[in-house]
This record gives C-alpha cells, structure tokens and sequence, in this order.
C-alpha cells in the first residue's frame, strides 16, 4: 500500500489541499499528463510545489558527497513522510533510511525499505511488538533501535522475542550533558552496554549519537562535533575491548543536516571488526532557504576547492500563494498560513513576485513578520509594487515542517509546470 | 464523500498515525467496539485524544451562551476540519459554519452543510469559479465571502456570474490600523460598498471584522472590542441609509474566540431592515489548557452570576504519550514533539502521569520548556517520580495546531477507553 507502485496508482482529488477544486480524480502516476501550471493559477493556492531540477541535483550532490567521504547515508524519513522520495534516495546510492517513530518504520518497510534505523528509543508496549513482529515477519530486514538506559532495556526485554528470532539490534545513545536523549557519561554508557550485551533479546550493534542541536553555524562547530566524536568513539572502543557487539559490524552513527561534513570527517574509526559509519542527514533532499541554507555555507567552505566549484544544495520546495489585502501601504496579506508553510524556526523568504504570468525577484526588504492559521503578513516598502491578486513565492526555512502540511506535492519543471507528484503520510 | 455517514463507513487502518500497528483496518463507526483502553497503551502513543464528556459539555455551553446574548454562531471550521463535529455544532444550535479556505468550504459543502461563511477574501481564478460553481449547482446554499478592496472586487467580478445565478454574497471587510485585512477607514469601506451595490454579480450583505488578534485578556479588551464594533456599526449604519444592501437580511459578524461575550454584546444593532449578528468563534469546541482558557476566565467574569455559577468551557483535546528518556535529574524527554501537538502560541502542559494505570495529577513544576521535530523536553524537579515508560497527558494551547496534526482522533470516555473516532481534513 506504501510501495511505489501503489502510490502512482493511488488517486488524488479535490479533497486533497492544493488540487484543483473541480478537476476529476487523478492517479499520482498520470499528474505529470495534466500540464497544470502553478503560474497559470490553474491549482488554487496555497500550493507547496516540489522543484525536480533541484531535488535530482540534491539527491546526486549528498550521494557524492558522502561516497567521498567513505560514509553511508540513511537520511532521515521523517522529513518527508514520502516513500517516493526514499527510492529515490535509495536508488541514488543510500544505504537506508531512518525514522523517528515505529509508525514511520512500518510505512517505511510497507514501502519496501530494508535497512532502517529508528533513531529514536524503543519504550511503548505496541511499539516493541511492531518492531518484533516487522523483524519476525520482513525477510532481509534489518533495523536497529536506540537505548540509553536500563529502564528502556527493561522494557525492551519485557516485550520478548518470538521463538528463534535474532536479538534486536540496539544502537546505544551517547549525549551531552544539557543535550536531549542519550546516556551523559562513558561509565553509565559503559553499564548499559554491558547489560545489553547480557541480553538474550537485544545486541549492541554500535553507537549513536545526535550532534545536530548543539551546532550554531559558527566557528566553534568543528570543537563541538570533536566533543560528540570522542565521547561516541571513546565508548565504541571500550565496547569492542570488552567484546561487547553482538553484531558483525560495528555501526557508528550521528545525525542532523546542519554539519554532516564534520560528521563525516571525525566519526570514522578502526576497531577490531568492520566499521560503518552513518550519516542521518535528512533535509538534504529539498535542502532550504534559511536555516540550512546558512549551515551549508560553512560545510562547503570547510569542504575543499572541489566542493567550493560546484553548485551546492539547492532550495527545492516552495510555497505560492496570493496577495489577497493591501490593507496599509507597507503591508500585504498573503494567503497562507501556519496551516501551510514552516514557521517552527524562521518564517517564510518571499523569493519572487508573479503577474500575469511575468515574474520578478523581489528584495530583501520583502520580508514576512508574523503567521496566522491561514494568513501571513508581509512588510515591504510604502512604494513596493504589491496588487491583490499577485502570486508570491515563498522559500522555506526547515523542510521537515512544511511536508507535515501538505498530503501531496507537486513537482514541477524550471517553468513550474506540473509533471509528477508527490504523496506524504503522516 | 465527506458526509458523517460516509465517515463513519469509512476505514481506518496502521496507516493512520496512532491506530494500532497490527489491528485490522476498522470502520470510523466501529472503532468504539474495540474497547481500547489508551492508558492500557493500546494504541501507539503519542496520541491526541478527545474527551467526549468535556466536547458535549462546551457544545451545550455555547449553544446556551449564545441563545441567551440573542447572537448566531457559525464556528469556524478551520479549527478542526471535521464533519462529523460540524454535525454536532449544528446539531447543538449553531446558524452554519465559517471556513478560511475555498477547499474547506468545498468539504464543508460536501459533508452537507448549507450556511456557510468563507471568512476571507475570495481572490484566486480557481476560488472564484468554484465559489461560483457551489452556489450554481448547490440548492439551498447561503455562502457569504469577505472583500475588503476594490481590486477584490474586479476579481470576483471577473469571474462573470453563471447566467441566471444570484450574485455573490459579500461581507464587507472592516480592519483597524495595525491589523490584518479589512478596509482601513468608513470613506475607504463606503466606497467599496457603493461600488458592490452597483455590481451586477455580487451583492452586499452585511458588515464584518476579526476583533481577535488584537485583544490581550487584560481589563482594556472591552474597550478595544468598542473600536472594534463602533468601526462595524458605523459602516453598517451608512450602507443602511445609502439602500446598499442587496440582501433581505443584513448579517453583522466577528470572529474569535477570546471575547465573544464582548461582540455578543456590543456588536448587535438595528437597522432599517433585520439585522443578524453572527459570532465566529471556533475553538471553544474543545477549549484549551492554555491560551483560551486564560481568556474564558475573562469572559465569565463578565458574564454575570449564572455564568459564574456554571461549570465553563472544559478542555476536551489531550496529547499523551511517554517518558523516553530521563537522561538528567530534571529533565524528561517525551515521545512527542512538533509533529504532533500545537506549539505556536505556548507549549503544551503536563497534566498527569500514569504508572501502570494507575494514574496521578502533576504539579506545576513539570514544564515542557521545548520541542524538537518529535521529542518534547520535560523540566521536572530533581527528585520528581517520573520514568522511562511513565505515561504523562498534556493539554495543549491552541487546538487549531494540534487537530492538524491529526487525521483521526479517538473520542475517549472518562476513563480513556476508546467510544469513537474523528476524522479531520486538513
């Protein structure tokens, strides 16, 4: 039901927000033949639209960038929700993909996915039987699972494991004091690795940490992810000194989209069997126009003469909407809203202005101050040629919570004529 | 199709987040045989849950309110996007029902409704046909938009009027400076207003402004709401004495719901012909732990005695999900984050916790101080009874940015089991 196949023969119709409101249902698989064209207004706004140009370029710029630095990549699914994009993902050379809830991972593996890591802890009673029974009933599957306490290895033993079945893969959590989740120094680590390796249900397969909220964007981030590194690398080597891996390689992970460089330099190490290291990265695939668009500026200054002489990750999604109230001159109310766009850790970019089909970049002074549900607020010069009726395009600033927003996307060509879509389940 | 009874025929699955991984597919109208007991954790958390005693109560409680301030009530829609709770609000009393956006109207006009406010401007090609095509080919159909410009106006009559169709109705957009939409000053409206009496495809109906956004809950609302009103009125009044209405009835209204008591009051008046004041308020279906909450206190005071006396509205929409992690003494991280709970306007608030059903109210001193993505970070005291796998429930501020994070919700008794199931269109 979540494989490709399925998708492209599923229908959308005017139930679904952003399709045209009295266009027959389509199957996913024939959008592309409709030639709709956003400019054309011939969906109703808002529409959150999908650049194919920009996602093939990011998909092959992360599967280069991680092939030359010897890592692999399980980007993270959660930033999407779209099974059409992990095979893209996948085809273009990801080793997995990860997700942050079981329900993720079962859409995950109904679309075909074999190797995922959960990165998140394994606790719910129901969640524990669905990663059993997924193990237990997906040949080829392997996924693994974060722990970073006792108390979550309890739970994860109480759940059993069917007859014959191998031990869950657990990927034990390193954090940082004042971080999120993850044990805060090697001796608690140290413990809970022991115990694990104990169990007759779960085994270590590595160590894991998430370095992505305590990076700024400045120059003190390659000592911050020197700290993540060694307290990661520091366990990884007590662990294989002690015989602790209950699997036949060894895998290191970190996530997060915003130093995945630093990440993919500092993790990798050598130890007495095979290892592997995991880039997470999700964002990657649309990339941004806030947030990671400023952390890619110091990934590619960081990364070389080869990587500074190419294009770097390209913004790939875009909300439009309309002028609907010049109410002030220095104010236009857009039409969308918290309902539509991110707004979590920056506002919508306004990038560029449509009438009539003939469109214009507009400037900095261009600028949305404030959300509503289903409205947005748009400063710009007394003088600004601003008409209700106008289209505005709009960058995002973290992809992860525009997706949410929207059941389908469509994809679009350089002239933002529809050729695909794309489906998300949240 | 979006119809109550083609809801409650319709099924839901593991698809659906927070449905039962490996439970069979289940008719909307069904879901309350299975008995699920969400503190037993049958179902994967998180979860958002609505409390059908609180949703019954506060669908009473306004409908009394608003019988006895002799105003109408059309709630807005766009709260929760579901028609099986429109069917209640209308069911209790109220007139029709609001909505922010063409396709939420097109889903209200599916599920059957037939009085209906689209409480914005009507702008795009595709909007306005379709407005078009409803009340061409809907009998019965009241549908008013809102306009607040003359270039709105040469839209909506751009899109020409179906030959032998009524014109449009439309509500004519007051704003105060500083605010959202809505014509600035009476000379700006009255012009307006004399150029929609003399449009052959729209019709004035009545006068409106959204009095929310700029109230505080402090002792200066009652004045601002007399802004407010007085800018309505006095439009209202002129349009009356220059014959501009083009419908039998003229229909005042304000949304929000903050200080509805306030427009109840103060917004009715007399004209020259029957004059209909409609409240838009759309949260108090659920009401919050947060934001509203901290306004209904407002409102009751001003209310007098029997509203004193009276139970007020009660928040019937919860998050709950589990303790993932208790990395440090005063910190908790909880299963659940961005994706799944409002976080616009404060973040949610822990309300209990429970340990092997056995359940225990928490004190104020657990705060959620931040979500990621999916994790919440929960400050408690040092020696706070709080573990791995402990269940807590939150309230939440704001419904309208938890209902859509949620494609169903189950409606719970007072003991959590599981009588029924909400489908929400977002």
């Amino acid at each position: 039901m979540f494989d490709v196949r399925s998708i492209e023969a599923s229908t959308l119709d005017p139930g679904f927000k952003g399709y045209p409101h009295r266009a027959p249902a389509c199957a996913v698989g024939e959008i592309g033949r409709r030639r709709w064209n956003v400019m054309r207004g011939d969906l109703p706004f808002p529409i959150a639209v999908l650049k194919e140009t920009a996602l093939a370029h990011n998909l092959a710029w992360m599967a280069d960038f991680t092939r030359e630095s010897g890592v692999l990549l399980a980007p993270h699914g959660k930033t999407t929700m779209a099974p059409q994009l992990f095979l893209r993902q996948i085809d273009a050379g990801a080793w997995g993909i990860t997700f942050a809830t079981m329900q993720q991972v079962s859409i995950g593996v109904a679309s075909g996915l074999r190797r995922i890591i959960l990165a998140n802890q394994l606790i719910g009673r129901e969640d524990i039987a669905q990663a059993r029974h997924l193990v237990a009933s997906t040949p080829q599957l392997e996924l693994h699972v974060l722990i970073d306490s006792l108390a979550g290895l309890e739970l994860l033993e109480g759940g059993g494991a069917p007859r014959g079945q191998a031990p869950l893969n657990a990927l034990l959590e390193m954090g940082l004091a004042g971080g999120r989740t993850g044990c805060r120094t090697a001796d608690e680590a140290m413990r809970l690795a022991r115990a694990i390796a104990a169990s007759p249900t779960v085994r270590l397969s590595g160590v894991e940490c998430f370095e992505g909220l305590s990076v700024t964007g400045d120059g003190a981030d390659p000592i911050t992810v020197d700290h993540w590194k060694r307290a990661v690398q520091e366990v990884a080597r007590q662990c294989d000194a002690e015989g602790l891996y209950g699997t036949p390689e060894v895998t290191l992970s970190a996530g997060g989209s915003a130093v995945f460089d630093l990440v993919a330099r500092g993790l990798p190490m050598q130890l007495s069997r095979p290892v592997r290291t995991i880039l997470r990265s999700g964002c990657y695939v649309t990339h941004d126009s806030g947030f990671y668009e400023r952390f890619l500026r110091q990934v590619i200054a960081r990364s070389g003469a080869p990587w500074r002489e190419r294009e770097g990750l390209k913004p790939a999604l875009e909300v439009w909407t309309q002028i609907q109230s010049r109410p002030e001159p220095g104010l236009a109310i857009l039409a969308f809203g918290k309902r539509d766009a991110s707004f979590d850790l920056e506002l919508p970019v306004p990038l560029a202005r449509v009438r009539e089909g003939v469109g214009s970049t507009v400037d900095s002074a261009w600028r949305i101050e404030k959300l509503n549900d289903q409205h947005a607020y748009l400063r710009l010069p007394a003088d600004a040629d601003a008409r209700v009726g106008d289209l505005v395009g709009c960058g995002i600033s973290h992809p992860c919570t525009t997706f949410d927003k929207w059941r389908w996307l469509p994809v679009v060509d350089d002239r933002y004529v529809v050729a695909g879509a794309i489906r998300t389940f949240f």
